[in-house]
């Protein structure tokens, strides 16, 4: 896959390559990609039991290590690494601000961390917006100044492009959708890290928890334990109960995207994360949004890098990183 | 008042001035400014029986001639006009896509008929927006790149600023939160024009309603046909109904601003309108968004400029549109 338009200057830097990571709850997963964008390899690994940023990179050494071994590339053919990160990040400063209850990860320095570890300039992001980034440069949002990336995994999370740029708010939180208060969403507060009021019904385990509380052996031959994508597959088979939670969630995400289209009139949203790119969830919002379109007539499209689009977008991001650290002066 | 940032350049045009212009629902409000934006005089008339835009624009006609002749100017001082519209206004052409049900313009291209009128350049931009201009300029927002003008008064609509610019959206309905959905409003669907959810129980009517719904003579000495304001009046007379509405009316656009916070990390909100800039409401307000702090932390602020959030943001906008005009080339 190539991406369009960013681009390493050949001449500036001949044999130029990049490192996109994307850290996720459970994996950490590593591409290696020329100064065009193509991705030449790939590495992924389970973080369970090397959670803290420390061992995180250490984890990222020996990936780049095997990637570029792999391509016959040197060391110093790597230009610039950028990284997701599943929580509140400081673009500015390169700290990953806070992780969901998951990692734990409170105010960690990852942008010097990477620095100092692979000795070429570094970058972070929220791996939603960096998801974003990857369908505005190389997926279906090419072209769209004006998009919302929704992530719907485990949490429901939105990656914000305004003219062109994500938009990370005053204190890096925009997007953090899955807290938003919608009709049938629990009123009661919680705390920041604790799954959001939208997500605990219509992220991937808020889906699992409505399967679990309907579900009984004489309504469904599906089992108790079954996760969101197969409930919605076994809606696709005419079963009832599957059904009704599949238009639950549906309901809740349709109107989540409806209060963003309100706010923001954005042309497009594009569904991401494992959960998202289901096509029975799709339909099923965009039968809610229908009887709504007096009020707003948003575009609803599968993401069409799917669970890649976060490392295309570390990527994309890693491509700048190079080029804006590499700029002769006055070039 | 004078405006801060916008000026016309005074060596370009000696004995500039500008007319900023209001059309409400039920009036029409001029004002005349000089070309550093300090009001030298004002004009107001209704607008009911006269609501088509020709015979808007022939009453600006009467306003315009008053206020020049008060202050001793000739035609020629006249640099620029604009108009904020109620209602969904495409910026770029100069036209009224749509008001609501009260005036029910369709399609009107209103900066046409005022550069027809007055032959100087004109513009157009939805009311709020224009007040967001106005507080941004000369109010409680200057020198924030990014906030939210809320403006409640009969119904319920945001000026939506982000890095310093209105966002309008792809069709130009960014901000038309009267519609939004949270926990208390109806899910039924409405149509565009007629009052959405939100508005339908914290806008003024809303909130009318919601009075009436539930007076009872012996509840409360206050009048069962008492307007909004009134009522937050009386809830601070330690009325038990009242507090009940104004309780309801609170939470509801606390829920309204907590989901736009989520969404855009607006560090600050602007309570603006007849009815947003009653004490009551943004204590009301406040006091359920604080205990959601863990999730989003936005600054609540009573517009500084009141009902004339609007003329001054007309003004700010005619100011600019003499200077993008009168501009000498290469200047």
């Amino acid at each position: 896959m190539t991406i369009n338009s960013y681009e390493i200057d050949a001449q500036e830097s001949p044999a130029a390559h990049v490192i996109g990571a994307d850290i996720g709850g459970t994996n950490l997963r590593l591409a290696l990609a020329d100064g065009a964008g193509a991705m030449l390899g790939r590495w992924s690994t389970s973080t369970v039991g090397a959670r803290n940023a420390e061992a995180v990179v250490r984890l990222m050494r020996e990936g780049v290590d095997r990637l570029l071994l792999e391509a016959s590339l040197p060391q110093n053919a790597l230009r610039a690494i950028a990284c997701g990160a599943p929580g509140i990040t400081n673009v500015d400063s390169g700290t990953v601000i806070a992780t969901s209850y998951l990692m734990g990860w409170q105010d960690v320095p990852l942008r010097a961390l990477l620095e100092a570890e692979f000795k070429v300039p570094a970058a972070v992001d929220n791996d939603v917006n960096l998801a974003a980034i990857g369908e505005h440069n190389a997926g279906v949002a090419q072209g769209q100044g004006n998009f919302v990336f929704l992530a719907i995994g485990t949490g429901i999370g939105a990656g914000i492009v305004v003219n062109g740029k994500i938009h990370h708010g005053s204190v890096w939180t925009a997007g953090e959708i899955g807290y938003m208060l919608v009709p049938g969403t629990s009123e009661a507060p919680v705390k920041r890290g604790e799954p959001g009021a939208l997500e605990a019904i219509a992220g991937g385990e808020g889906i699992r928890n409505q399967w679990q509380k309907r579900w009984r052996a004489d309504l469904t031959t599906l089992g108790k334990d079954a996760i969101a994508t197969e409930i919605f597959d076994q809606a696709l088979k005419s079963d009832v109960l599957a059904q009704e939670v599949l238009q639950v969630a549906g309901r809740i995400l349709a109107y989540a995207i409806y209060n963003i289209s309100l706010i923001l009139n954005s042309p497009l949203f594009v569904l991401g994360g494992s959960v998202g790119i289901h096509p029975a969830l799709g339909d099923a919002i965009r039968q809610v949004l229908e009887q709504r379109r007096d009020c707003v007539q948003p575009t609803l499209v599968r993401s069409a890098l799917g669970v890649d689009a976060q490392l295309v977008g570390a990527i994309c991001l890693a491509i700048e990183t190079a080029n804006k650290k590499y700029a002769s002066p006055g070039s």
